[in-house]
């Protein structure tokens, strides 16, 4: 095992990119950043071994990439640029070369992947793996919070839900990831945080959150924070093909999974349907007066409420 | 215990600070600043149990006291202006009530007593407490790097060093926390992040780094970074009343000591010395040409290096 500073040294060879836009990167107190005339969004997300990712069925490389991809979903869900990336690495001592080194490509190859620098971080020992990464950035375009969701508007989702969640069961069930498993084992361990949607979300939505804990759960806090309550009709929700059959093969309720299936990093958001483009996104539901959300299954009926992750249940 | 939402709840309710700098504050998917015309610098840092701090002789607000202070520190090291703070908290899921909102009322007793607010973070289950804090600020003057010191600036530090190393060696020893030690307990358990030397450092320094490490490493890293080398004079280095003796009372060696202990949060500098202002900081050597860090004792013979922390040795 390397010293401190032969591991720093390798950070900053496997992480540090030139950019217009950075003043001073990775090796510093501080990293920083050329003034901008924009408001300026901060975001920090963190990834601990054994909560959100576990090595007995995932690479370093894929740990790594996730831990950025997460943290990133956020500035896109505020309908921002992202300027650079800080990471903060908390690692076991007995943690091999190979394994560091992963962790830095995973985190490395999602930066450039969306186009932004790795500018600093931090490097400290701790018992289990944590990543935890701060997105700076800023926002061009109006900035969409959570709160500003009205009675009237439509709802919104991007892309597909459910599939990450499926993917991590999958992986739990069968770390051989058996191909009829991949597109849902891509969604868990490749996600991509969508911030080549981020510009027109700021022009037509009227609240956004991504989903990261279950699109029940984070609609439930679109709805706490704009003080307005939501229709989820669940037949309209967007899915993975073959995604009831092959949630069924886990011993899963499909359902339940597109509604507490966490980690999809797609953007949910209320907006008036004329200001959505066609094909953007999949409408799934209506805002409402009052508080809650009701969810309506393929029938009509009401389903109970589906709870999310939560870390201290 | 309580859950993800009853907590960050209480997050908000003891960390939420008005700001007339903050679009954006604590319940979003990113926090959001106004526009600044200055360079934007950040910095993260963890405070990890068992590594960092203890809870065998620490209260929760002292840890978290100090897990704010230390980033911050980071931007001080720059010459630059604090504007706010994430803080990404890891919790054992037993954790109670107490101890959390321990952790919350140190670290906002820190913010508030360097005038930011805290705007975000993250609440994540782990198996062992820490600590993840990111600082966003600008800089109003020049931005200082660990690169710039030249042959012939002198070399001072501010405040006083190795009180915090002899601090917690005493806590170590015994946790009822004796009058004697208290000076250095204090050095230990409530350092303060020198902010306010900041825009003076930002006109007189031409290199500089924060002493988190210890006096020799952190010197070290400054030397590497401007392509220098450094003579420190033990004698100089200012140092806490009764220093020597309080150490030996402990089995400690005093001149390891000031070279090795870390976690004071002073300011390492080099500057012209027509350029620093009487009574700023203490002048301890002189930046020559050449690499490495000559340490002279007292008797003016040279002592081998002492290391400060590493992680991973």
């Amino acid at each position: 095992v390397s010293t401190e500073h032969e591991r720093i040294a390798r950070i900053h060879e496997l992480l540090a990119r030139p950019s217009q836009h950075v003043l001073l990167g990775i090796g510093d107190d501080c990293a920083a950043l050329a003034p901008s005339a924009l408001p300026q969004i901060a975001t920090v997300d963190a990834a601990i071994e054994g909560v959100h990712f576990s090595r007995a069925f995932m690479r370093e490389d894929e740990i790594g990439y996730r831990a950025l991809m997460a943290a990133a979903s956020d500035v896109a869900a505020m309908g921002g640029t992202a300027r650079a990336a800080l990471c903060a690495l908390a690692l076991p001592a007995a943690l091999d070369e190979a394994a560091f080194e992963g962790l830095l490509r995973g985190l490395a190859e999602a930066a450039d992947a969306l186009g932004f620098p790795i500018i600093g971080g931090n490097l400290a020992r701790a018992s289990e793996i944590s990543l935890t990464t701060t997105i700076l950035g800023e926002c061009p375009g109006r900035t969409i919070a959570r709160q500003g969701a009205r009675p009237g508007d439509a709802l919104y989702v991007t892309g597909s839900v459910g599939g990450a969640a499926l993917g991590l069961a999958a992986l739990r069930a069968d770390s051989s990831r058996p191909p009829r498993f991949a597109p849902a084992v891509a969604r868990f361990l490749r996600p991509r945080a969508r911030l080549e949607l981020a510009a027109e979300l700021a022009r037509c939505a009227s609240a956004a959150i991504d989903v990261s804990d279950g699109l029940a759960q984070d609609l439930a806090h679109l709805c706490r924070a704009s003080g307005v309550s939501a229709r989820l009709e669940l037949a309209r929700v967007p899915r993975l093909p073959e995604f009831e059959p092959l949630a069924r093969e886990l011993g899963l309720d499909g359902e339940q999974l597109l509604l507490s299936g966490g980690e999809d990093y797609e953007l949910l958001f209320s907006a008036r349907p004329e200001d959505v483009p066609s094909g953007f996104a999949t409408q799934i539901g209506a805002i409402e007066t009052g508080a809650g959300v009701r969810v309506l299954g393929p029938d009509g009926g009401l389903r109970t409420g589906s709870a999310g992750f939560d870390h201290f249940r």
